[in-house]
């Protein structure tokens, strides 16, 4: 009986995997990509990873329904060929698909790990019930997955919900991207670690300033702490980057109409810090039919919202085909 | 033979209407609104516009399949129900679909004018075998209707595609909405002209403002002939405001990925005055992959979008029963 499902995230640090029966976890296990070692190695490194866990929860081959992968993107989910993603160093147009498939003679199904969280958050977590969805990861980086009217809405060339790169300021700053005043240059967690090491240099006393010199540098957990603390540069910091983000989520809001926009990622744990501010733009900027209309809540997922993301995909993928 | 359909398009200045056979105009006529008497006033001048095109045509009762209508909102095109637009004061929950049913004895299908227009490109114009279409309506105000996977999106209550209200300047003009830093705030006809209004003052010697005292007052027309005329104040204004929708489209193009952005409405009449700003913004913001492959066109429709708009409106709602 094909009941067990592989689920498989792949990022730029840590890989991850668990087996699935029926929507609930069997076991799971991660370990580093070490991206670096280039695309064979890496695929090397996740076949054994999906063995090891085949071994110990005892699947055989005939158990297996299919293969669910989120990966960092580009990459062409009707093909499951990645191209190039920033994370993955090498992995130049790599059928990932095709070699998973050749491997474990399964179906394997491939979407950008944006869209498998957007597509966790709808079968298993904060969206359920909900047809229009907007899903924001917001960590290092900023993305985003869409769903409209119950379905992943993927883009032309598989590249909408670069959310990130929405611009909220003509004159702002460079983004990684090339872009002037994208979101992502203004309210990612580089960007929060960015103007919070500027600030401890320039206040030396500040508990932004007493963690920098302790850790040799600072993260958005760092600043978020601080200003937990009552720092008042970390405070500003937080609350300004998470006002951008308020400022991308109205124009969101009025764009796409959404009943619901879950924010996942490791922006998202400094809980209340975050999303008050952004409550409060969207109550204040955003139309007032709209304003209330729409729910803002964190991931219900969090740090599972990989494996459920690869999981999902496979049920999405089953519920086009049908 | 049901091979007539009855399109109408109900603005707040004018009412125009059309006898529709195999998607050609038999005949068209047009009408004002005198929004101002209330809906019901204004329903018995549709009716009588549209009994008129009737008995010119010689259209018996018979030969109609079916009545489109675009019509400003919000609304619920699902019921046909009109909720207080802007642009018709009076029509509070007003039951436009179920009072032309009851008077014409067709089905009559309503959807907002900036839907119904992107339908009409999608179907008849500029977006003819393309899926993922962003239309774009600039004129007083700024709208939008959006194709994506080949099908109208509505957003949760009917309020998606409101692409005025997105937010570009964190502190920005006051826009008509209560929001701040809106698109319309910044590159609609209305806040062209209001530029240019405080530019003529200014400059009394100014093209712009010879045309202020001829007319009494600016119009973004009379701001662009005073542009292609060379007025150095005028082609700022205007270029300000197309980078404004070069900066809301390059956002766009990042969210939604769209094969193609049509532009219609009155500014896009300005033709390069009003695009050559817009495409050298998106190519220089957007990033590459994305900015090289989207196509920003002019309206083929023109000012014929709003009768195609209503008769795609019922070419759309005919495919999506189907």
């Amino acid at each position: 009986m094909k009941t067990r499902i592989l689920a498989l995230d792949i990022g730029g640090t840590k890989l991850a995997a668990a087996v699935f029966e029926k929507n609930e976890i069997v076991t799971r296990a991660r370990k580093p990509t070490l991206a670096e070692r280039g695309p064979d190695a890496v695929f090397e490194r996740i076949t054994s990873l999906l063995e090891t866990l085949l071994a110990k929860t005892e699947t055989r081959a005939s158990d297996i329904a299919c293969i669910g992968v989120g990966c960092g993107g580009p990459l062409d989910s009707e093909t499951g060929v990645i191209y190039s993603p920033p994370n993955l160093p090498g992995w130049n147009a790599y059928p990932l698909k095709q070699k998973l498939e050749a491997r474990f003679r399964v179906p394997a199904y491939v979407e950008n790990d944006a869209n498998a969280a957007a597509l966790a958050e709808f079968h298993f977590g904060a969206g359920q019930g909900h047809r229009n969805i907007f899903y924001i990861t917001a960590s290092t980086g900023i993305g985003s997955g869409i769903i409209l009217d119950g379905r992943l809405y993927r883009g032309t060339n598989f590249s909408a919900g670069e959310f990130g790169h929405i611009v909220l300021a003509r004159n702002g700053p460079v983004c990684n991207c090339g872009g002037i005043g994208c979101l992502e240059a203004l309210a990612s967690g580089t960007a929060i670690a960015r103007r919070a090491m500027k600030e401890a240099a320039r206040l030396p006393r500040s508990l932004l300033a007493k963690a920098a010199a302790k850790n040799g540098r600072l993260s958005a957990r760092d600043v978020a702490a601080a200003a937990r603390a009552g720092d008042p540069a970390a405070r500003r910091i937080f609350c300004d980057a998470a006002t951008y983000l308020g400022l991308g989520i109205t124009s969101v809001i009025h764009l796409l109409n959404p009943e619901i926009v879950i924010i996942g990622g490791g922006l998202s744990e400094t809980g209340p810090l975050l999303f008050e501010p952004i409550r409060e733009v969207v109550r204040k900027r955003a139309q007032r039919h709209l304003a209330e209309f729409v729910k803002i809540v964190p991931s219900e997922l969090g740090k599972s919202v990989g494996l459920y993301g690869a999981l999902a995909v496979t049920e999405n993928r089953n519920g086009e085909l049908r």
